[in-house]
């Protein structure tokens, strides 16, 4: 099933969104793809500790979903990195707004992702 | 616990964010009362047919969360209705920004809540 040739189940823009972004891991994923990360290993290597089952799962339907691409940088053995598409980096408002109102209500949080993910953002959409 | 005082897992916003609204259901939920849905009933009756089961728990963790508050509109029988806090209505920039996102890649999509949410919030925050 590629993108948006499957059935939706709802009118809503925000069911729909929800049906490919709505787990937690699916948003941290795409918070590390803005943070810069592009390989299976630093997806793991985050601090949430996604399991590997899940990562494999979610990169699928991402790439699925044409939110992210997967682009070779090994062919022996052969590895991919996954970049965000414009499509995924439009998701950057919704992460950026969850980051901000957690800021706000839980002390001790700090902002870590986003210089590296402005500073991407221009050249590579 | 209370909001702000359990052990969040990590210094992440989002990630905090994500332990409280990382799932589509929730959200969803969210989207309702930001829509001005405020029964049980009404949220039973949105077109994305929540579990019973998975309702009531969502609303107990979005209360104790300080997310919404439950006011009593009648005695005999007892019912509440919920209303969102301020910081919950502060997730509005992160539905709204799902929903921008949905309608871009959706078609078909149309925003339904939203002229009542915006009316709703200056009144109520």
């Amino acid at each position: 099933m590629g993108p948006r040739t499957g059935a939706r189940r709802s009118t809503c823009p925000v069911a729909c969104a929800l049906e490919i972004v709505g787990d937690r891991w699916t948003l941290l994923l795409i918070r590390d793809l803005i943070g810069g990360k592009r390989r299976y290993g630093d997806f793991l290597a985050s601090s949430e500790r996604i399991p590997t089952n899940i990562l494999a799962d979610r990169l699928k339907r991402l790439e699925r979903e044409g939110l992210i691409s997967s682009v070779p940088y090994s062919e022996h053995p052969p590895r991919v990195e996954y970049h965000l598409t414009p499509k995924g980096r439009e998701l950057g408002r919704a992460v950026e707004a969850l980051a901000d109102w957690g800021l706000r209500h839980f002390p001790g949080t700090r902002r870590t992702v986003w210089p590296a993910a402005q500073r991407g953002s221009e050249a590579e959409t």
